[in-house]
């Protein structure tokens, strides 16, 4: 074998294998490859407008951003790069808090740190009944052993607070979890301050599920008293899933740290997260690297556009979608005043099977929207408004393609009403205040 | 505001706010972007040789698959590629396990999942005490409700099958964990059919850690009746971390569906993800997308490139590694009976600060390798040599780095015997089924 032939190893074997040369044939007799080897073809993606409930369309800085070639998850460089996340999601969460991060893995991980980090063993937990993630909550708090009562609220509608007072002096609850933003029916709870001080009133804390409303919605953290709030990075924030934000008051961390059992998930406890996150950087687990690329750029993006106006522009452009599709003949599940931007619950008309209407507008369309389940199933569709898919193009294709959908199954609604509506909502310059 | 104008939102309107037009005045003086956004520099990584523990260095077009824009986690076309992925990591696992799926999150979590699902409360579970995964596996056991025991070996030696005889005989557990390339020591257990019929004979499931060997040295689920194993996708898949291997077989997916009481992590519990992996496609949490289009391009290559030739290639190029730095004067820490072709364990040479040489190779040469922590602190350099990293010109560059580090130091190594009997060990066919 020559000098050269020294180096024909690892990627440059591969190329090589088409044309034999002395050093692959020696391998192939040595150690056959067997031939059982899958023959698949590169991934060849469609392309697809993303209007369900997540994930959102990625801006193309941020898809970039992840083709950075890797560096160790303990490189000074990637601590630095973890420094500015935690700085900008403590800017997109409006919170000082100090423990404020991405926890390795979709917005579920994060919520189940959260659930998990929070409740002990034989803590009450109040948690809502009016949504799909109300449920989930529940399910986590009862596997971390904690003993789990609700809050009734019909599916479509937000808590009451007076009700939220009457559990409070009922169970004595430890926990209160609640959900500002429910995707699975479209509602924003409003008058959180009002939930949270009862919370404060009864010495429990609280955990707010923000995936649906995190880079879109207003959201105070601190403002509003919320110890703990977790979210999703590809609903608002546009970026692909895999890195979700978590963040943690003094008040959440004093529990979190003075607990007398373990948590019941290592990957997820916070007081080994935070040797990694804090001052030590000691190991933990491996970074998620390449998400965490593409999460500060999407948080660098949240930050260029500011936060109360990417509030502004998600209520005026889902505005205008609500504008249109209404005009058009259509309407909410929620009632205004808990309508929530950046999920869209659009009932269902007399005689459409929603399943059918949803296939044809990713197979026709190339767009993607969601229907509802549990409750819901067939009631709803399930408009997304969030990032970068929140844009008055993507509204007008909308309107344009649903009424299309709907045409198929022969169901007329006024897709030229909507369309007018809309473009005189997008003008309008008080609906950047509504 | 004109037709156009309406189309200036979204990502548009940033683009618009440098040069104000009237649009963008009027939502000023609404809504004000608050100052106090941090201005954050778009990410720079450094260009680095990772040749530590993980990550691994990833190929361009695994970087560039990761750059498709998004599909939804529920579209047809990213279940087709879920089922290639399955399809391709059996392949690599050597297993025809239907269960087997990438885990939303990074090695740790593929670990407990393992661990989470297949103890039960009071199950008596048997781990290694002979580096730091087993130790982490027995803590992640313990917060499953596990009784954990173990079996002593000092770090940088396997387990002796004679101690695991006794210890089953004399603690009769119900689950038996193992690593079968231990990161933290660089020694890979030798005599796996050996364990897993004393398992066999007791009764008992076996978790296999096999992040640090899966797609770099030969590992056979099957053929050696592995009932569960995991993975990180960092290591010698060379994928960016975030979607981790794990394959249970039929024996292990009874118990998890069996279970006397829940598994304790919801976003873990392999009876829920069956059902968003298997035939029904329910949702239960969101896939990462971006990660799994890396991942699905990383086992292609892996395809390409077959099994047992890659297996072959990481011994031949980590065997160049050792056979140079033993010429150059250093020695491994474990056996050669127990080598670890990913992981060296390269002893610390008398004199040298193992910290600072590697800072300086990171700071100096771009060039990541690690060190060893817990009993191991300061005594060796833990080198990898896995995937993409595994390249002959990597080893050489390294030899070479390596050499000069320590001679920032005043300690010497014979550079070039090193790079003599590394170029030697290459071109030699022999090595190639050493």
């Amino acid at each position: 074998m020559s000098a050269a032939g020294v180096l024909d190893c690892g990627r440059d074997a591969r190329a090589h294998r088409r044309g034999p040369t002395i050093s692959t044939r020696i391998e192939r007799e040595t150690m056959p490859t067997p031939d059982t080897a899958p023959r698949i073809d590169p991934a060849s993606p469609p392309d697809r407008l993303l209007m369900g409930p997540g994930p959102s369309d990625v801006h193309p800085r941020v898809l970039r951003a992840m083709s950075a070639p890797l560096i160790g998850h303990l490189d000074p460089a990637f601590l630095r790069l973890m420094n500015e996340v935690q700085e900008m999601l403590r800017y997109t969460f409006r919170t000082e808090n100090r423990w404020t991060i991405p926890v390795s893995g979709t917005g579920s991980a994060a919520m189940e740190a959260a659930v998990a980090n929070l409740v002990e063993p034989d803590d009450v937990v109040l948690v809502p009944a009016n949504g799909y993630f109300g449920d989930r909550m529940a399910n986590m708090a009862a596997r971390a052993g904690g003993d789990v009562v609700r809050v009734e609220a019909p599916w479509g509608r937000p808590l009451d607070p007076d009700d939220v007072r009457a559990a409070f002096e009922r169970h004595r609850p430890r926990v209160f979890g609640f959900v500002h933003a429910e995707t699975s029916t479209g509602v924003l709870q409003p008058e959180l301050p009002a939930l949270t001080a009862l919370a404060r009133e009864h010495d429990a804390l609280v955990i707010a599920d923000t995936v649906t409303s995190l880079g879109g919605v207003e959201l105070r953290v601190d403002a509003w008293d919320i110890d703990a709030a977790y979210s999703g990075d590809q609903k608002c924030l546009s970026c692909p899933p895999g890195a979700s934000p978590l963040t943690l008051n003094d008040r959440a961390m004093e529990k979190a740290g003075g607990r007398a059992t373990p948590v019941r998930s290592w990957y997820l406890d916070v007081s080994l997260l935070r040797s990694y996150w804090g001052e030590e950087r000691s190991y933990h687990h491996t970074a998620p690297i390449t998400n965490i690329y593409g999460l500060h750029e999407a948080l660098r993006l949240v930050c260029e556009e500011g936060i109360e106006a990417r509030w502004a522009r998600h209520r005026r452009v889902a505005g205008a979608l609500k504008a249109g599709l209404e005009a058009a003949g259509l309407s909410w599940l929620p009632d205004d005043a808990c309508w929530l931007p950046s999920l869209n619950a659009v009932r269902v008309p007399e005689g459409v099977d929603a399943k059918a209407a949803i296939r044809w507008l990713l197979a026709e369309r190339g767009i993607e929207i969601s229907g509802g389940f549990g409750p819901l199933a067939g009631r709803i569709f399930r408009i997304g408004c969030m990032g970068e898919s929140c844009r008055a193009s993507n509204v007008l294709a909308l309107i344009a393609a649903l009424a299309e959908a709907l045409g198929t199954q022969g169901v007329r609604i006024d897709a030229d009403a909507g369309l007018a509506a809309a473009r005189a909502a997008l003008e309008s310059e008080g609906a950047a205040g509504a």
